[in-house]
């Protein structure tokens, strides 16, 4: 009698990473809303069509996705879930094509520009763009081609039923993205031990350290610490902090608010349980 | 006599967003050496052929471009110079053609999706993804089609014979780009009064905050701070910091003296003049 599916909304198609995020993190009890557009995201969200959002903010090569971050601000939802995933590309072709066969490869750029050593190594290989990677792998698919090769993911391959001529080509391979599950849920999970926060000061000569020094001195382990210009107020930036605990723990609680005694303005974006198979210590 | 032509690698083509960072920097005794990939760009300044490159490291709207961090300290060249750019997107047509008569409208993947709110807009527009944003401009005005328009740079529509039917189409007015200029160069340029470095402590927890005390007991301010976790090395992060002072002032000199008793590494990516139209105070 209790449905347990929960509605989950991401940007991009079916096969695509977010798409493959949530099922690491959520399995079959997740049903994925795809829209085109990060804001429409974030409106099935707030309209209550989904139950929540997955969305990428990190990346260990391209860094984080500010944008991101400003879109989970500006529709005042939360960090429910954290999860890694790594980022694997693939050759895939039509069941049966060989290497040698194969003149023209499409994906994103982003992922062509991923695998620059692979095409480095074929030289004949001619590249095409294409609006996402796991869409590419369907186009292929579709049109029968013979002569071309899409890039993208694992699942993109098992969803349109293309084969996998090639894993792992990406240049580096410790190539992983940061996702986040957001909803209006305001109440922490069970479990969760990581906090996510945003602040600025006014003034901030000298405020940087004196915020650190609200962790420090009461022993809370930081795991990012990023400083984000904010343009058209040249004097001021945005703080990004994660830290290891509760909000629920006393401790947590004080440091918070020491940390509002001396900021402008401050957002906690979230408390959750922390991904452990990254299995970062603090810093 | 004195041929004052400085040779400048990027990666793009012309009419490239880097191309017109290199003019806004260095003016016209900058001779632009294109190149398709990153790690070419690297290579031309350290093989001599050319005497310096220019390359993005980080943009408000998506953050720093950790890649190019990387090839930074794996080619081991220093940050002479640093210029900010606003990033503004054109709508470019052949000349003469009107917004109803165009179908369809090229460019990257990444400009089409800073400009969602224009598509919002202009339903009827089917977008089209190319591999860079100048090139779909020249792809124009070779095919002569009338139906279709490019979104690129002012400068790739004035190099391509473009006509501009709307500008500043992107979503967020706020998007701007950070280049840094990179040659063999070790000393710093008259009126370097900035610094890049980059470090890691092997065991983090609580130094980071004795780090950042190092600069605060010497009152020199930090523009910029972020971490980022070491993939594969689970404990690890290395530390971007980049403060207002020269490598030349003894305080400076104490500092990173001082930095260096509790880092595991330390490298100074560089000491260079602040770009002062961006008026940054410390943190």
């Amino acid at each position: 009698m209790v449905s347990k599916t929960i509605r989950v909304a991401i940007q991009g198609e079916r096969g695509s990473f977010s798409e493959e995020a949530v099922l690491k993190l959520l399995g079959e009890i997740a049903q994925v809303h795809s829209c085109r557009y990060f804001e429409d995201v974030f409106r099935l969200v707030v309209s209550g069509e989904t139950d929540a959002c997955l969305i990428p903010i990190e990346n260990s090569l391209t860094g984080s996705i500010h944008r991101n971050y400003d879109l989970i601000r500006r529709h005042e939802l939360r960090i429910n879930q954290e999860v890694y995933l790594k980022i694997e590309h693939n050759l895939i072709v039509i069941p049966g094509v060989k290497l040698e066969d194969v003149r023209t490869v499409i994906s994103h750029p982003v992922a062509l520009g991923q695998c620059e050593r692979f095409f480095e190594k074929h030289p004949k290989l001619q590249k095409e763009s294409s609006y996402d990677t796991s869409g590419s792998v369907r186009d292929l698919i579709e049109s029968g081609s013979r002569d071309v090769a899409a890039i993208a993911s694992r699942r993109a391959a098992e969803i349109y039923g293309g084969e996998i001529l090639l894993s792992g080509i990406q240049d580096n391979q410790e190539n992983f993205t940061r996702f986040v599950l957001l909803s209006k849920r305001l109440d922490p999970l069970d479990g969760a031990n990581k906090t996510s926060i945003v602040f600025s000061f006014k003034n901030s000569a000298g405020a940087l350290f004196k915020s650190l020094s609200v962790f420090a001195l009461r022993d809370i382990d930081l795991t990012k610490i990023e400083s984000r210009p904010i343009h058209g107020r040249p004097w001021e930036y945005l703080f990004y902090l994660d830290f290891l605990g509760s909000t629920k723990e006393p401790r947590v609680k004080n440091a918070l608010n020491h940390l509002r005694e001396i900021t402008e303005f401050l957002e906690i974006m979230g408390c959750y349980p922390r991904d452990e198979s990254v299995e970062k210590k603090g810093m």
